[in-house]
């Protein structure tokens, strides 16, 4: 990855709030993405221990020449309330994790987990719209993706997780912001559904298998997982193995860096699409 | 000039605080020192309104992986207020332009503008101890640089400013910190210096003359000014016009930046010395 940058004074800046920092990739893939764009920009790390949360963060934000931030653990929660604006997934889950400064001074955040994975599903020229999902996964990734997944129009979700009360908050949460929100614990019976996701950790270890029942598969079902891997994992085998339409984690992660790059940047996103 | 650079999620961060800041020099040259000194770190510009400077400078200092600030208009005075610990010059000025994080987390200041000015000199090989300044300005750049002087040991230092007001507050200053300093208002009678410093703006344009009368020059005067011009100043010319050794603006402004190497990381700009 060629990152090379150069940086003067009239650089703008944006950063990753977190801790720890040191294994973010997100300031090789940004800078190189500003390079791309022709945007004097860097996207730095900025190591913040919770005890100066509320000097450090506030004090980026009141940096003239700073228009965007990223957040990772553990902030994506607290970050939350130090914007202004909030979009509907980041309202649904009360987490943030990207900000940008308007023109008028003020801030807006929202929480791209799940709009990168619905993007990445676009990219790959699926719909979304009336899909019925089942969803196995109710901690940060799976209720990133359940708002998104519902701001796209599908007609239900059904969540698996193996604390029923995470599964029953984020049913609440999801009603409270989508108030017709078909959503619920899935049941025993795993038909009828024509997408799967698995926004669990199942997949991260190389000899993991599906994170449950996945029900039948078919060229007709979308299937979905979070985990970025280099072998495909059990659920991407088994769409494969079925002829079901996939996205991995990759796909998700690239999903996340577009949909960033146009919130930071809407008219640069739009020539490098155009391109 | 390369300062091609990596920014990772361990990359060190330092920045200039100023306003404005499009203007500075210093993320290109100090990302371009960094690099090759193969140090993991980047210098930006951060850009902080004066009401916002509250705010702004303690959070920066709040960032765990930021090392290092330097401090431009209209900060470098408000900026000492922030250091637990201030270098000689830094407390008789009661100005700062560079700060670093110690080990313990506390923050130390000092004001480098005449620390350069003596490098400068001593990289051309000249020794300060002993010397009887004529010195003109008595503003920023002259104060600096006299606290400068009298750290290295000159014997005395005769100023000349048109505002005699100035020169007064600089002599005050100058006995507070260094209570035995031989310094006051030059008088008319020009001789019997060594060394002869310009301090004051004459020499910017490129028809002025020189600051006022010199004195008699000679192999054994040192002549140092601190106007940076492609052509030499009318006092450079005087200084080569009789054989005397001097340094100019640019020496200054590179005995500057060593200078601020070297508080920032010592073992690298020992390294680099030595190679």
């Amino acid at each position: 990855m060629n990152n090379a940058i150069r940086v003067n004074g009239a650089t703008r800046l944006y950063a990753i709030v977190g801790d720890p920092v040191v294994q973010v990739r997100s300031p090789e893939v940004y800078c190189e993405r500003f390079a791309q764009a022709g945007i004097n920009a860097v996207l730095v790390a900025a190591q913040v221990s919770p005890a100066n949360f509320d000097v450090a963060v506030p004090g980026l934000m009141a940096l003239g020449n700073l228009d965007g931030l990223l957040v990772t653990a553990p902030f994506k929660a607290r970050m939350a309330s130090l914007a202004q604006r909030l979009g509907s997934a980041a309202a649904c889950i009360g987490a943030v994790n990207a900000l940008r400064r308007e023109s008028d001074g003020s801030w807006s955040g929202d929480m791209f987990d799940g709009a990168g994975f619905v993007r990445g599903i676009e990219r790959k020229g699926r719909r979304l719209q009336g899909r019925r999902v089942l969803l196995f996964g109710a901690g940060g990734a799976g209720s990133a993706i359940a708002c998104a997944l519902l701001v796209a129009g599908v007609a239900s979700i059904r969540i698996v997780n193996p604390e029923a009360e995470k599964t029953e908050a984020l049913v609440a949460a999801l009603r409270r912001t989508f108030a017709q929100a078909d959503v619920q614990a899935a049941g025993d019976d795993r038909s009828g559904f024509d997408m799967v996701v698995n926004a669990s950790p199942v997949g991260m270890k190389p000899d993991d298998g599906l994170p449950g029942p996945l029900g039948p598969l078919s060229p007709e079902v979308l299937v979905g997982d979070v985990v970025v891997s280099e072998a495909p994992t059990a659920i991407i085998r088994e769409a494969v193995a079925h002829g079901s339409p996939w996205v991995n984690g990759h796909d998700m992660h690239s999903g996340q860096i577009e949909a960033i790059m146009a919130f930071f940047h809407p008219d640069a996103q739009r020539a490098a699409s155009a391109a």
